[in-house]
């Protein structure tokens, strides 16, 4: 019986029983807001936690890591810079709490960026607005996906990741060019560059997922192999994963499409309507793949089949090919006293002339009746 | 012939008897309101019912069993109470009534209360809510629901649940704590508490079936048995019956952020906003689920149909092989007067040889092509 | 070859063809109203419509069968009477015209009372409210839809229903009574307690399949008989008619509770939202009904196919067995002059050994194999 | 190889290609309108096209078949004529273009007239309405279906047709009594008579299939012929091409109800509403219809796939019976020297009787099983 | 094991990774507009774009083709020319960044028009509309789309074409005539024209895959083959395209019709109207070829797996039929001392005289159960 390989068992259930339990730390009943999750917390040390400033406006810009988070809030920020990024990597409930503090994040807002099981979603408050994204990526050819959050006040974007790994490389590059639209802007452009960059990850993923398709349909239509069959199932749930994930990002993008942003100017929208597009584009082509995907399955099934069929009929063919001649031989091995045919002298030879002769009817027979 | 066992024959149709029944004590066309189930009634005595009282407000907290329901209802409530929760733990028509009469409860209302087969709903009173929910509880590993109806008006929140079980054991600690939101805040903030707390009771029994479900995959690819289908089926109906709780509540959920309960403060608001994304969270995890039950059948009954084909095509074989040499078997059997091969000295070697060739050369044709 | 009892062949098409036969009495292209069905009409005669009147206030209640229609039409209604319920009986043409012209009611009206296939709907006049709606019953364990038409104007309403047959006995009950509210107001609370009772007919239907279904799991789940099956499709058809009758309903419903009745007060609304919500639990349970039935149509299918593989394994491992020690007698049955073993001394119970070893052997394979 | 016979491959594709080789007359990207059809088109001659006139009004009805169109056209309409009803029977290009002139109906709209593939529609033009549907017919039990286009203006209704045949009896025959209400009123109510007695045509098509269905179930029940499952495939493509007639024509039916018609009093707005509910109840029906034969083919392939299994069970007993006697009788017929039995007396009976307890052990066996 | 032909193989995922490798030229994370794509691109050399430009009103016309872009950018239009069309056929990034400088198009709607993978949209910019479709095309039987992108500027019209071909040969011969409409209006009346001409693609497209399924309907039926199957599949990959391309196209045209074009006069807002039906009437047909390609699909199976039961029925009922009498051979071929038939003189003739019996026996009774 063949078993399943680990890895594929891994997959099946991904994140769910992680992802729940996460929500579980606390009992239901318990008060809403960050501040209930710190007691219970045990997973990293505040100190693991990065946190990465880009202070920008026209003309400078400057980038450095925090080394002391209290020092860091509590000193003024740069009179030139009028516009600054703060990005956060790894989650602890008392830094995500006392930044929360020191911004004014609202409580519930950072519970969610905690609890990393959100939709992408939007909120927003009276001077801020609330992002929940989702980015997707491919390790060892497995699709991850990574809560993102994101806030903005005027000048100012703050930004979480759970884990290190950089979505954002381009956005980085660009803010070091003073000609860039990036520097020119302010915080809503760059929330749109976040956003842009997030949303367009899936393009890669879904490059990944074509060619494999395209690689198994060639290895399917030559040899069905059980793996294969594992690995559409695979492929389709990442596709669903994918869907799940982009579905409401295309919500979120709708909305800031038709709200705008802070600090977005009027003609700056369209870059929102693009991302809006992109979002579309990305569930077309998820979609295509889900059909590709399940044709193959169709495709493997209909080999698979075709294939026992064959044996099954080669099978039967043969058997019956040799149920009259062992009728014939059973005959000639009766112990009949009077059996003419027993004592004429070419008799055997007339019996092999005889099955050979019934063997050929048969075959083509069947063969007529394209059987065979 | 297998027997499912009487436990999932309880489970198929676990409370739709019962619960059809239970709305057809009053035969149709009889006059509505909870007063026209008092002479039919035949379940507990109104002494069986318990109610629980707790009088808060900032700064005092009280918390008692009512022992004679008359001389509770009658008596005036402490000047300092300015909050008082009613918590009402089985259903008796007549002790509803006498309640409904005391504080206003709408009659019909009542009957739903009484009838706790409702559908999760709100309903808005002049001067009070009405609310339905259904708590999920899992006993056994079967998922059981509960009604419970709760009525709100200015300073009083009155809560009914058919059976004693604690959904809300986190919102009385959280009260007796007087820096807690709960003591601070008015009726409207109890409420959300009470319906948060029922709501986060999905997270734990998800996560019961995502173990399930992690389990049973192992045990389904290693060897399947007809047991782990009846879990299955058994795991999609609870799935069905969780979604069937949370469509309606999110329903709830949602009409209680766009409107607001009484006594909220519109900084509140968003804790109503957390319970519906709470809703689709756990809308989004039994899709997740369901998908994954309907993909473990998927791989259930194609490990079986597999292993059937398994058998029969190697019983076909054996078949096949043996057939040619059967019919050489016969051939020899017979008593023609002349076949020169019976009197050849090493002909029965010769024919275990030949046996042996054709045995070889039919294994090797098989494999080759893969069907054995 | 089975055959389909005669009676669930009835049930296939149970009412299509009559009820599209009844619409075309009349060529398309004809005129529309009730009167140009006078003509061609065939049925029943005048003197079989029975008409029944209750007039009522608070303080008085009369009821008498009307002798003659056209007496009865022009006598004036007694002073005393503020409201009258006027319930027809039978659906002739020349009576709903006469009834029709009389009380003003819309020709179109009547030609829907008529031919009695409508779905449930509201329609609102200027001086009158017609309801169409379609009470279920059981007979012989096979569900029936009745039409039943409602007109309400001030002070009055008229009902037609097309058989006798009586779903308004505990309507009837409570009018009789001086203390009901029924006989306390006027005629939009009579509509309302109508209406109430042909939706509530509703649940007696659903607990009798409830129960059927249940019982025949158990069957099923014991020995999976043909007549299981027929009786399943039977019960999803009945489910599939109790939707269709139910949907609609649900809109009536609806639309009665959004704008009202004639005559009927503000507070009395929450009755109207009342059958809403017992519209909404039918759909329910209807369609949890639905999905146990699926589910036992599988069952039914899974335990068939299951046993028919169990025969032909079982079948094909015996042939199996055979084949080995079937050929080991063929090859003692060969006439070469020289096979020695033929002449041992213990020869033929060595055979049997080998023979009873053979078999052990497969026997043993086959169970660890698990195909046995 | 059973061949579909010739009638059913016709159905299959019935108007496809036909329909759309019509839209294909003119290239895409030539000039909109009815002009460009009149060079290439090819079809009757415009002495072909057939026109019939209604005048009338409350005292007075003439009806006559125009012999000369351009006479016709340009003659002025007799003054006591304020109702006058065209009937166009035949599509010519320069016909259409002729009538659109002289009554200043729009050329895009001809042309939606002219390629008689169109969805029924209702456009609204500023002095004018355009109305397309689709007439329903059996001709040899096979749905086809007719583009049937109407204009209204003030006093004057223009319909075109494309076959002779019709529909319209009913109406000419009321057109003619003076005392009908199609002669009291305008055009409006015309309209709403031809558009009634066009959906109205659904009725007799729907009840042939219900009479159809009906017939076959008993066949089928019985003995199940490939033919029936032709019947049913080609019933269910009749009833999608119904359905997809109805799509359209009840949101026609719907805009006509909430917009009204020309010259159509307030009144009258009721009857349209009844032409909504008829499309309803064909749609119903039509459903109905579909469900019904999707059962038949279910029973159907059941009927099927148990007669395959009874065939196959059945012989895989007898094999299974036959073949340990096979193997005692090879048994006896080897020649070892010493096998005892056979020089018993009476082991030729023996013999004899063990292969009766054999089968009688066997059949019993399966007997118990149900296997039989 | 039969393999897919290569052509089927480039068919399945025809555009997919070429399509979306095209979106990855850029990483995630880059600058948006056209200008970010010039540094990167790697196709065809600026010189390659071919620029065709038409000038006219209503009296004059001229047509040529652009030798020198920047001398044509910078050249005035002359003063007849009230309305340009430019039709630039190649998609350089850094000829499309020079024409979108020169007339003030959006750098985001340019990168659109380089990246061809958009789904057909409308968006409306101050002074200008752009619009995205996609013109489908047949090349060997299997179905292409290219993406066109039209700017409509006052009095202008640029349209960008990815390949050369011509779907706008039918607008260009009628821009040639005087007393064509084309060029009596301005450029709203141009871009209907380019629409319509692009969206009446399809039935041609679509009149091809109704004669390939009406030809392979006619072969299925007669002998079903493998690359039928595969004939249908590719068929229904197609009208999935079809239908992804027409959906939104159907939504382009509807927000035309409702909120019309720049210099489009209200008059001819009936003409968008008829694209509009155009794409409601493609949608139809291609749900009906999907349906009939479905109706096929099941058609080749049922006839396959018919063959299938066909083979195995026969070769079951052949050695069913022997079996009986190869026993009976058994029989008289083992050695007991007393077997009195044995030494019958009839006995062999006899003997034949049983099979002959035992034969036509089995045959007549598999024949009356209808088994072979």
């Amino acid at each position: 019986m063949p078993k399943i390989p680990k890895s594929a068992r891994q997959t099946l259930f991904k994140d769910l029983p992680e992802l729940i339990g996460r929500q579980l730390r606390l009992q239901p009943g318990s008060a809403p807001g960050i501040e209930a999750h710190i007691p219970a917390y045990s997973g990293i040390s505040p100190d693991d936690v990065q946190i990465e400033v880009y202070d920008y406006h026209q003309e400078r810009y400057e980038h450095y890591q925090v080394e002391d988070i209290e020092q860091f809030l509590t000193a003024p920020r740069p009179e030139w810079a009028r516009n600054r990024w703060i990005n956060v990597i790894g989650l602890h409930p008392l830094v995500l709490s006392r930044i929360g503090r020191q911004f004014g994040l609202p409580s519930l807002a950072l519970e969610d960026v905690h609890n990393v099981t959100q939709r992408p979603k939007l909120e927003r408050f009276e001077e801020q607005n609330f992002l929940v994204l989702r980015s997707v990526s491919l390790s060892d050819g497995q699709l991850t996906t990574e809560q993102i959050s994101l806030f903005q006040q005027p000048g100012l974007v703050i930004t979480f990741q759970e884990r290190s790994g950089d979505p954002w490389g381009g956005v980085r590059e660009r803010l070091k060019k003073p000609d860039s639209r990036l520097r020119q802007r302010r915080s809503g452009y760059l929330i749109y560059a976040l956003v842009d960059a997030i949303v367009d990850l899936g393009f890669p993923a879904l490059e990944y997922y074509a060619d494999r398709l395209e690689d198994l349909e060639l290895k399917i239509s030559e040899d069905p192999q059980r793996q294969h069959m594992e690995a559409l199932h695979q492929i389709k749930r990442d596709l669903v994963t994918m869907r799940r994930v982009l579905w409401p990002t295309r919500e979120v993008a709708d909305h800031l499409y038709r709200d705008g942003l802070l600090e977005l100017r009027e003609d700056a929208l369209m870059f929102l309507r693009d991302v809006y597009d992109h979002c579309l584009q990305l569930m077309d082509l998820t979609e295509s793949l889900r059909e590709t995907t399940g044709s193959l399955m169709e495709l493997y099934l209909s080999m698979l089949s075709h294939k026992m069929n064959e044996v099954m009929r080669v099978l039967t063919v043969i058997a019956t090919i040799f149920i009259p001649i062992t009728f014939l031989a059973g005959v000639y091995g009766m112990n009949f006293d009077v059996i003419p045919e027993l004592h004429w002298r070419w008799a055997y030879p007339a019996f092999w002339a005889a099955v050979v002769s019934i063997v050929a009817l048969l075959v083509w027979w069947f063969r007529r009746n394209n059987w065979f």
